[in-house]
């Protein structure tokens, strides 16, 4: 539940301008593929998943809704992809085909000039896998007239063929020297642009003396100061030139997935690397994040229904379900992050099955406990409601301190002591241990405990700040 | 609780430019006041509070930090006043003596000429309520070079005292004539303006000719087209000028109380109008929103004790007081409007609390009935977990709702159905025919059908609408 709060929250478009991206997937890309078997470069899978359907999907998520691909290199496989990504996805990424894609990417990305017209664009490779967040800040930086922004990466971790890299020189924000054998330099290209026309203008300067990459074309402007780099270190990208290269990002990519800012102890120490695992097993197959919510929520209510048989034996299994659930319960938002396939829906049903899940894990357990129970049960079903309304409650509280005071709460101690990660594992232990029973109420009773901290802390917030009135 | 959701949804200062008011509090008002007895026409309490009180205080809510308060008639006795808002309130309102306000409004505006400097203002009169959003609407117009803004209303009901409201013809968005005596007029003058500091050299053109009501300054300004007008109607306002008008004025305000855009059922035909008359009593006294809350919340613990001793005098007794307890949880929220002490903490208390006092009431009922029960209790503790559960998680699927899809879920009949109003009302009537247990279990179950059609609205709105992914 925790990781998709985050991946759905809406967000505007970073910037309402720009909503027109090239995408250059031309190129042979002999180092990454054989040239007559496997799919070409742009078809190759990360992590299930085409480098160009990334890029188009990751541009689809910037606000980005004019999508031009050129293509070159196997552009008859490219184009049957691009007809086929079209009826699945509801994208309709165009394209165009650069005739001497095999001179350089400057020649291919010369051809984009005659659709992009006088608008400015977002220029990517479809080896590049980027990330939102770095798409967002080169948006964010508006070019100079008759100039481009640049993404530069001052990190040396995210890289991992430094021969190959093209670097670039800074000075004063500005990018005064690229080149793949720069001596001295201060970042590496990370492979994105926000572009005025005048790019085509360098490409066809740099045409004339005959050089065909992009980097000279950069290279002119630059010269002329007209090259504002983007400073995205920190932010995720790769390029993915080798088979090694793509091992390793996908790699990157898995890890990545396993942090989540507002995890739980037991999320980000015991289920991420088993749920990230399982996420890149799904990840080429037709499973949708939906499906595997679906699948948590029956494995918990399973689990529940072990519970309550209040056998030994049935409850450890019923343990284990339930903290295979937990598991799960990261991989349908780690799932919709990594396919692009995030939605406030998802997220929603997410939500709300996790809370009634909770209350029938409680109720299992109670019912369970009342059963082996002579006499009146009234103090342990006391106990039963305790447990249930806590789990419920510690979730309300502080979606209510996000409603109320507009921003989340922190992942702070009381915020991860009350999390759903440590309850359910918290409640296997018990399971294991034959009293599920007592580990409920007594994470229940912790839950009441941090949901008053909480009040606590949203009183003393927010008393001073006045609110609007409406008479 | 219903009430203080709006309230207390933050709003950006309408306009971050304008930050100072003017408020004139200089004038005798000798149709409101005996000119002997009784306090000074600025100081006369409309539901509980001064005028002057209510005008400064609505100008802090739209985000102005400065107000200057023009003093005149009596003028020792309302700034011994301002001395003791600021030592309470934590506002500071400045304020100026008009030596010669006796000469009209537009000689009193002009004294507030030494302090206004060069910054476009505020200007309002005491003795005009004006709401939030017609303040809000104001500041938003920006006044035209040289000119000012007027708030008109071309409604004909806030009004009480037609002979002497200022009529306003308009041309074309303009303001083109003022006055009492106008013969054919388009709107009233709601005593609200945003001004520029051309309009002390229009007062003083009027000084000029011996006229000395901000009305003549206004009429040079719209002969120059140079008072744009702001259409307000629909907002609340009233200019209280008479003892008739000031009660007026208290039944306009009690009634607009009432009107609560997401008010249940019985909220709005029942609580409503016992509430509204119960905050008006309260409005003169010390009570604050929070002690309003904390006593509805003890007021549903007591009626839950009641209910849970099973006795059938006792539990009808609790059932008055769980009634009782919706209606002051009505109150608290109008309170806070009323004396313009709305936060986010207020709000926030009264949210939880509520969701604790209602499980109170479940766990109270469920232990009455297994008390009363012989034999396995275990299916009716179902029915008050299923209770118990279903009240909070009736409130938590609509805040969800607003946190995923940005938005509040609309108050349709799905959410009147499950709301806290009707939740209590049942109950109270459950308890008096005898069974508030199966009232609670049908109230809980009824939620949860509810919640379950909120949660399909909510997956069909949400699925098709891609989120963000931070890979």
């Amino acid at each position: 539940m925790a990781d998709r709060t985050e991946a759905s929250t809406p967000r505007a478009p970073p910037d309402a301008g720009t909503r027109l991206a090239v995408i250059l997937a031309a190129g042979a890309g002999s180092r990454l593929t054989d040239a007559s078997e496997g799919p070409p470069k742009p078809l190759v899978p990360v992590l299930g998943m085409p480098v160009l359907e990334r890029a188009v999907r990751v541009c689809g998520e910037v606000g980005i809704d004019r999508v031009i691909v050129v293509v070159g290199h196997r552009d008859t496989e490219v184009r049957a992809w691009i007809d086929e990504f079209a009826r699945r996805s509801g994208q309709r990424p165009e394209f165009v085909v650069a005739e001497n894609w095999d001179l350089g990417n400057g020649a291919s990305a010369l051809t984009a000039c005659s659709v992009v017209g006088d608008s400015p664009f977002l220029l990517m490779m479809c080896d590049h896998l980027a990330s939102v967040s770095l798409l967002s800040r080169v948006l964010e930086c508006n070019p100079p007239e008759g100039g481009i922004c640049m993404a530069v990466d001052r990190d040396e971790l995210p890289l991992f063929d430094w021969e190959d890299a093209t670097k670039v020189r800074l000075h004063d924000g500005r990018v005064i020297g690229v080149g793949k054998t720069l001596v001295e330099w201060d970042a590496i290209d990370a492979g994105v642009f926000h572009c005025t026309p005048a790019l085509f203008a360098a490409l066809r300067e740099s045409h004339v003396v005959a050089q065909h990459s992009l980097s000279t074309a950069i290279d002119i402007l630059a010269s002329a100061n007209l090259v504002e780099a983007v400073d995205i270190t920190g932010d995720f990208w790769f390029d993915v030139d080798t088979e090694a290269g793509r091992r390793e990002a996908e790699r990157l990519m898995r890890r990545s997935l396993g942090k989540v800012a507002d995890d739980g102890y037991v999320a980000a120490n015991l289920n991420r690397p088993l749920s990230t695992r399982l996420t890149a097993r799904l990840a080429g197959t037709a499973v949708r994040p939906d499906h595997v919510t679906i699948a948590a929520f029956l494995l918990a209510l399973a689990a529940a229904g072990l519970f309550a048989t209040g056998t030994y034996g049935l409850a450890v299994l019923g343990a284990l379900l339930l903290q295979g659930s937990s598991i799960l319960d990261g991989v349908d938002g780690e799932l919709a992050r990594l396919k692009h396939l995030a939605t406030p829906g998802g997220a929603w049903l997410d939500t709300i099955m996790d809370r009634y899940a909770d209350v029938a894990v409680a109720l299992a357990v109670t019912v369970a406990a009342a059963q082996a129970t002579e006499g009146s049960d009234t103090l342990l079903w006391i106990g039963g409601v305790a447990a249930a309304t806590g789990f419920i409650l510690a979730s309300y509280v502080t979606k209510e301190f996000e409603l109320r005071h507009g921003r989340p709460y922190p992942n702070d101690f009381l915020a991860k002591l009350k999390k759903r990660d440590l309850r359910l594992f918290t409640i296997s232990i018990g399971g294991v241990l034959g009293s599920p029973y007592l580990a409920a109420v007594g994470v229940g009773v912790v839950s009441h405990l941090c949901i008053l901290g909480i009040l606590s802390r949203g009183w003393k917030e927010g008393k001073q700040t006045p609110s609007r009135s409406r008479l």
